[in-house]
Order: C-alpha cells, then sequence, then structure tokens
C-alpha cells in the first residue's frame, strides 16, 4: 500500500526499504479531512471556515474489539498498526495478516496470521492516562520496558540539520495550514524528511508514524522525530520504544518527559522556531554551530 | 478545603454557594508545579528554563485502584472528583466522604460513603480514546448520555463580555506563563472569572473544573467556559454534561465537536485572540455588537 500522499506520505525521494514478504495486507481508506462550516467573525460577516474531520475508528484484532480511537483519518490503517505496536499487543508486524478499514462502519478489522495471545491477558496491566492528546492509555509495563531500550549511541544532529529539519517542516504543506486544529508529527533522517503525519491527536500521529516504521522495517536509528506537540512522558517513551534519541519540538517540555529523556540519554530541542531552540538533554548527541549575536 | 490560590483558583470575589453539609473531606495536597532546569540556545548558550511539573497521581475508589492520571499537581483533590464525575463512576458528590492526595505515594484515596456500585460493571462500557490531552478514555455510554442533556435556552453572551473575558484570561497570571507546556481552563460567569485551573492535559483541567463545580453545586446555566485547547468531541461533551452552553477557545475546533455542539444547541467561539473571533454554531446564544471594519 502506498500510504495516502497528503498529508501522510513519505517524501518521494525516501529510500524506503522493501516490504517483508510477510507484510500485511493494507487497505487504502480514504475520506476528506477537512469540511467547510460557516462562522461569523468580530465584524459580523459570515465566512467560510475550514475545520479538520474527526471520526471514531473502532478496532477489532480477530473479531474482537480492541478499543475506538477519534481520528481525523489521514492514515487509519497505520494508525492501527502503530496502535497495536505501542500498546505492546501484537509483537511483530509479521504477525498482521490484513488490515481493513470501512469508513462506511466506522471500524478497522485486523486479522492475525495465526491468532495473538489472550488480549484481555496483555490488557490487563494498570491504565495509566497520559497527558498526551489522542491515545491516552498506555500499559504501565511501557514504563518498565522503557528502561531495557538500548539507544544507538552514535545518533547525533547537526545545528545546521536541525535548521534544514525545521525548515522542511516549515514550508511542509499540511492540513494545520489549511484548517488547523490538528498536530503533525515527522520522521527525518539527519535533514531529509522520510513520513510525515497530522491527526486531530498528537498520539494518534506518533502511532501512525510508529506503524509506517513497523511495516517497512525502519529502525529508529540515525532517525530525528519532529512533533508540532509537547514532549510528554508519553511522547518520549514512545518514540524510546521505536529507539528514536533525538527529538525535535515546537512546542515545550515536561518534567516527565524530560526525566526520561535524561535517564535514557535521548535529546530533546523544544521551543523549536525559526532559528531559536532550548536544547534539554543529552549534549553529546549535539554538534552544536553556534550562532553569532549580533552587536546592537 | 479552600482550592489552592495558584494557579487553581476561584476569584477572590466569586459569590461561591456554601458547601453542600455532605461535602467530602478534602486533603490540600500541595507541591512544586515547575522546575528548574539547564538548557542550552541556537547561541550555545545556557541558560536555566522552568518546566512544568508532571507526575503520576494513581485513583483509589474504596481502596479499589482505578486509573493513574499524569498531572502537574495543582488541584489534585479537585482532579479526582471531576474524574469520578465525568466517567460516571458516582452518582452524587454526597456518595464521596473524602479525597486524600499523598504525594509522597503519588496516591489519591477516595472513600464512599455507603459502597459504591460495582465499578467493573460501570466502566465495563467500551473504550473510546478520543483526542483529548489528558483523559483520553471516557466511555461510549457518555455519547449516549450526551443526547439526553438539557442545557438552559436562555444563557447568552454578549460581544463586550467574550471580550472582557478574554481579556481577563490574557492578564490572568498563569504557570503556561511562566514555564508554557499546560493547558488552562476557566469558568466565567458572564465576563466574572469563577474558578481558573491549568494541568498538562487539558482534559484534567476541564475535569478539575468539574470537579470544583460539583462540590459547590455550581450548575453550568449562565456560565461560559474557557480553554487553550482545541474544542475537540470530548470537551464539547464534558461542558455538555456539566450544563454549560457557551465555549470560548483560543484555539480550533474539530467536526465532530462542531456536530456535536450544533446538535444540542452549544455555541463555539474559537480562534479567539484579542478581538478576533470566530463563532460556530449556536448564534442564538451570541450579543453581537460588531466591530466597524476601520476603512483603510
Amino acid at each position: 500500500m502506498a500510504p495516502p500522499e497528503f498529508p501522510s506520505s513519505p517524501a518521494p525521494d525516501a529510500a524506503v526499504p522493501a516490504p517483508h514478504p510477510l507484510t500485511p495486507q493494507l487497505s487504502d481508506a480514504r475520506e476528506a479531512l477537512t469540511r467547510v462550516v460557516l462562522a461569523r467573525n468580530e465584524f459580523g460577516e459570515l465566512l467560510e471556515a475550514k475545520i479538520p474531520t474527526e471520526r471514531p475508528l473502532t478496532l477489532y484484532l480477530d473479531k474482537q474489539e480492541l478499543v475506538t480511537l477519534m481520528t481525523v483519518g489521514a492514515a487509519p490503517e497505520l494508525l492501527a498498526l502503530g496502535y497495536l505496536r505501542n500498546q505492546r499487543l501484537v509483537p511483530s508486524i509479521t504477525d498482521i495478516a490484513s488490515v481493513q478499514v470501512d469508513w462506511e462502519v466506522e471500524a478497522c478489522s485486523i486479522t492475525s496470521r495465526n491468532g495473538v495471545e489472550d488480549l484481555a491477558r496483555r490488557s490487563a496491566g494498570r491504565r495509566v492516562v497520559t497527558t498526551g492528546c489522542g491515545q491516552g492509555t498506555v500499559y504501565a509495563s511501557l514504563m518498565d520496558e522503557v528502561g531495557n531500550v538500548a539507544l544507538d549511541p552514535e545518533t547525533r544532529i547537526g545545528q545546521g540539520e536541525l535548521y534544514a529539519l525545521l525548515d522542511a517542516m516549515r514550508m511542509h504543506d499540511s492540513l494545520y495550514k489549511s484548517a488547523g486544529s490538528v498536530h503533525g508529527c515527522a520522521l527525518f533522517e539527519g535533514s531529509r524528511l522520510l513520513m510525515f503525519t497530522e491527526d486531530v491527536g498528537r498520539h494518534n500521529a506518533v502511532d501512525a508514524i510508529s506503524g509506517w516504521m513497523w511495516l517497512h522495517g525502519v529502525s529508529g536509528s540515525s532517525k530525528v522525530f519532529y512533533t508540532t506537540g509537547r514532549l510528554t512522558s508519553e511522547m518520549v517513551i514512545k518514540c524510546a520504544l521505536m529507539g528514536i534519541c533525538i527529538l525535535v519540538s515546537r512546542s515545550g517540555v515536561t518534567q516527565m518527559g524530560y526525566d526520561i529523556a535524561e535517564r535514557l540519554g535521548i535529546a530533546l530541542f523544544a521551543r523549536c522556531s525559526n532559528r531559536h531552540f532550548l536544547q534539554y538533554t543529552a549534549p553529546q548527541r549535539f554538534i552544536a554551530e553556534p550562532l553569532q549575536r549580533v552587536p546592537v
């Protein structure tokens, strides 16, 4: 399946590894991502305003209902894959035979190859409701698992690459620019964009990236994750589990996101805007080319 | 319990109804809401940056573990009350004898007066994971329940009141101004601020407002809800269940938030910034005093 071109799209020149022979069959369900409604402004003028779609998608794994996600619907198959991966419901992408989304019934049917272990047992862990937009639920076991993550010690980013990445994101066409009210996430290799997606919740967007990486066997080594949203504990944990050790945000950092990143040696760049940024953690992952202050 | 003065605080002159005789006993647990960390900027300068706290708070109802919420910790007792109310886990505030937060063990112990119905049965409904920051989980039954909400048909807001409210929020001291990365919510009566709170997830903030209203027996009639976050389905549903029919956001609207608001006659004002706003729904709730365009 070619991921939808807009707004979830790999860069045209992205050298993506060939799919595994056991790659699941994915549908390519599409729906409009925005709707035009009428709104009245401060001058009393009636005008057309574009708003993002938000629709429920109920996931069924081997006919067992899992969860209903609220999504803009840009990459529902990848979202489903990423959800299964990040909730640790299915151990390997090769365990999945197909992912079929049908917007008419707002359902996503996932079929495993040989059945999966009893889900009730897997999901019986404590529910931790996080600060994240989107999928608020991760299981406490993730918190333990993240402690065992081994991240590539060599992955670094230069200040020029960081700026090129931020420029690429600023120029990128997006649902956000046309309708607002969505969060974007992107995966880079250096300053080269591999995958970009948007959703009404930033955790759907990060899950869709994760699903794309899983599908294509892309590791987190030497990758950079970009998000328009905040770097909270859940975002940092999900990226760590994907093996990504450089995170860039237009927004800020929370204390637990900071603590986990510092402990694991994940570099957090936040408050990125034009040439400004703050690096909070893992200075060894940054090749500084400091700007010179212009004398006033 | 007097709610903490900052950043969750009722306005000093707010005429809040006296507590009900069966009002629960609340602890008044406090912890630092921000932490100072070092960060390096684009000039290679090391500087101090303030970030908001994010800590887990595990809720126990009659010693049964419910959920762990990630919170900044500004109003943990109100957050717990609002969570119980909005998840429909406890029918009435008078069913709760006490709410005791102990940050040392990151636990909130809620004791009911006479036991509550079997929680497993109540929470056995489908989990719907929403787009919301914070408590992503609401039960599908809420979606049904919201259809039966009767909102006050008389509640309106004038353009001047809307501006006074926005000015009050712009002037209000906040964690956001000092540390960023939090969402604020506020409850107004006309342009008079009744309650303001912030959290790392906007759904924690709305739950804390809901808990405060529950505690003080404040109805949603003639109230206005303000949020820095987006008006997604979950935000609109929660406000509807609180009986609030005027919602104001600095941010945008999603399609499902729009649809629910339109169906229930809830007025959505979004993209509010200085004198600009867009009213999307329920025009009958707005008393327009349109600005005049200045000829160029």
